[in-house]
């Protein structure tokens, strides 16, 4: 991030017709756009483009979730056929969405407007008996998300999401929380889309199985990956460092995008200035990641859902982040009575 | 509300394509409005109206604020020329704004186009040492917050903002929510614009002045507006009625339009099921005067602006909730295998 528009940011907010502080975190937002794009006021982020990677997971063999796997196929066809909350949700904010097939499970999807076929493999492996994938695949997905992120900035896009679709990808989650934040699996691990007790501590001891299995250094973020992650998580670590190479601003889902960036950081530890966190997530590794990463989630509203729509909620809170830089009126240009110097000696600043 | 209406929002909140619950607080609103409505799917909440009551107390003369009166009309102007921070919040929704003065001290405001001048008296006399207004004028601000409503309704809004401007109304405010919510001013008295904590100990004492002076009972809910409410309070109670009245639904913002909302709901009690809480304000008082309403605010970001502007925030995610039940696809109609009815069973419901 540039320090010089960063605390041009700051000094602009205090010039702003507001007390001081007084859009309390929206102010953080602000300044941290300005960093990215090295500009105060920042550009308006937008257009939104929201990115939907999909991939099955081998440890869904192991019952991590009562859900069977051909559901991520179906769920990829209901996002490609509008019909998904995150449609819903995208439409609600005027953003452009795709679905790209990083590692779906079974026989090749159709051909439908809005898929990006980028297939490295069809699903993980089981990642509590053995690697997730391999090095090579891992290094692959990573550049299909590279490669995505890399063309909707092209497209002009100002503002990306990074959805995901996968069933038992929070199982894979908790395993790269885990493993980057240096956490037991017990504290990261989640009920997803709503398991049981019974099958949350079954959930929780295969966590615990895969990392004692691999015992990946977290800074050989490529390996760790390929051990206990998913071919969307990689994928969406790539998007997230393609953005941040174009100084892209890039709005995180729940556990799924915290847990990508956990990776993506280790990769290129400055990339995560150009992060905001939408959303804290109910999943306990979401918390979990975000803390890690130093972020504060825009929404906290009880959300479990992913493919990005925790995140999307969140644009239109960045978006006025934005906004209030660049059209809110200072105190000297609007003629309004600063409370005066005194009175601000005494505040504390942000 | 209307219980059909609620129960089938539920209903179909779970036959649609995500988890059961996924979507949190979201939920809620869907069901909330679906209610109002009385209709599932709700209508999508859109056009949206901000109407800004601006108004002066006299209570500005015990020194609770460092922040000149002459700020609210220079404030007012500010948002009649659309350089406030509830300008840039309504332009990135798409939402009109009016500005209703109804109560600002001083000559009267220049005609500006978006100001409605409807003002009841020229600032409210001083509540911590008699009453801040008459019945009468108590109840001519309250209709004209009810014309201001019907109006906004009328022209085909179906999502209500009522945000406030007035130098000093959080002291107002506290002592109204102190009232109706039977709590000591130190619990309900806040920095507002940003007092030093000298400033907030005196605030606190001419709060409980106020109270031990007056001694209203809340099931006159006038007799206290008039003693120790603002005008825009007032007002904003009386939109809050006739959005309700016509089956609006009011996203509230901070403590100002909180405080209105125990006055609107001492008058007429199920109104409330039309208001949905758009943000929880740094003041304490905003919060207790959400908990005394039994809402839950879609927004924290730590806002204490006023102006309507936490409120205009939490309009997309208002939106989104409708939408979400208007435009997801159910698993039947997607063809997405739900985990069952076994996997149902074992879950709580919402």
């Amino acid at each position: 991030a540039d320090p010089k528009a960063v605390a041009a940011a700051w000094e602009r907010q205090h010039a702003l017709t507001k007390p001081r502080g007084a859009l309390g975190v929206l102010e953080e937002v602000g300044a941290r756009l300005s960093g990215i794009a090295g500009a105060c006021p920042p550009p308006l982020p937008e257009p939104v483009a929201v990115a939907v990677f999909a991939a099955d997971h081998g440890v869904h063999a192991q019952g991590v979730t009562p859900w069977p796997q051909e559901v991520t196929g179906q769920m990829v066809a209901n996002i490609l056929g509008g019909g998904a909350v995150v449609n819903a949700f995208s439409r609600q904010i005027g953003a452009e969405l795709c679905v790209v097939d990083v590692g779906v499970a079974g026989p090749p999807l159709d051909d439908a407007p809005g898929l990006l076929r980028r297939r490295v493999r069809a699903g993980t492996a089981d990642l509590s008996v053995g690697p997730a994938m391999t090095r090579d695949e891992a290094v692959a997905a990573l550049e299909v998300g590279i490669e995505v992120g890399r063309d909707l900035v092209t497209a002009g896009n100002r503002l990306l999401v990074a959805g995901d679709m996968g069933i038992a990808n929070t199982t894979a989650s908790a395993a790269l929380v885990a493993t980057f934040c240096g956490l037991d699996p017990a504290e990261v691990t989640g009920r997803g889309t709503g398991v049981d007790d019974a099958m949350l501590a079954h959930k929780v001891t295969v966590v615990r199985r895969a990392l004692d299995l691999h015992r990946r250094d977290p800074q050989d973020p490529i390996a760790v990956l390929a051990a206990v992650g998913g071919l969307e998580h990689a994928a969406i670590a790539g998007l997230l460092l393609a953005a941040a190479a174009a100084r892209v601003p890039v709005v995180l889902d729940g556990v799924i995008a915290g847990a990508a960036a956990l990776v993506a950081r280790a990769i290129a530890p400055d990339a995560v200035d150009c992060w905001v966190a939408g959303h804290r997530s109910t999943e306990p590794g979401a918390a979990a990641a975000l803390d890690a990463l130093g972020l504060r989630p825009l929404v906290d509203l009880d959300l479990r859902l992913g493919e990005g729509s925790g995140a999307v909620l969140a644009v239109p809170l960045v978006q006025a982040a934005a906004r209030t830089l660049a059209e809110v009126a200072t105190f000297d240009s609007a003629g309004v009575a600063d409370k005066g110097a005194a009175g601000r000696a005494g505040e504390v600043s942000p």
